[in-house]
């Protein structure tokens, strides 16, 4: 992706991640995508909204997708986690 | 809201919802809009994929809106948390 870097939210604490999103769009990167699966979606959401609250103002949320992922557990089996993407441009 | 109707979603299981979701729907509810805040927010996206893939799949996810609610504590002091609406609409 050229023009679109992506951070995936992890279970970090919530501010690396505004960290890195703050950090990429300060660098000129006009659009930052998060993604984030099962329990750390919450935490995409608080991500996209302390960027656009606190540090980057001029910043907008676009697209909002949800979806469903297959995950592989290691004993075999697969069950389903939802998943988020969150666009922010500015 | 005449036409739509709102399920909020909690700490109970995600089936509680799902179920909640999908009788609104059977029973000729068009829309219905789910709204969730802080750790509630990745329940709120389950219940919106369990409804579309295995119950009502002709079910369509609208708008998906988030946001910052301010919330205050017993002791009066006040915190922001995050928020979210997903719209399901047949």
């Amino acid at each position: 992706m050229s023009e679109e870097n992506i951070v995936y939210i992890g279970n970090k604490p919530v501010m690396n991640y505004v960290l890195a999103v703050v950090t990429q769009m300060n660098g000129g990167v006009p659009s930052v995508m998060l993604k984030a699966r099962g329990r750390a979606i919450s935490r995409a959401v608080d991500v996209a909204e302390i960027v656009r609250n606190r540090f980057i103002t001029d910043a907008e949320v676009g697209a909002i997708d949800i979806s469903t992922e297959e995950v592989s557990s290691m004993e075999g089996s697969n069950s389903n986690v939802s998943a988020i993407e969150i666009q922010l441009s500015k």
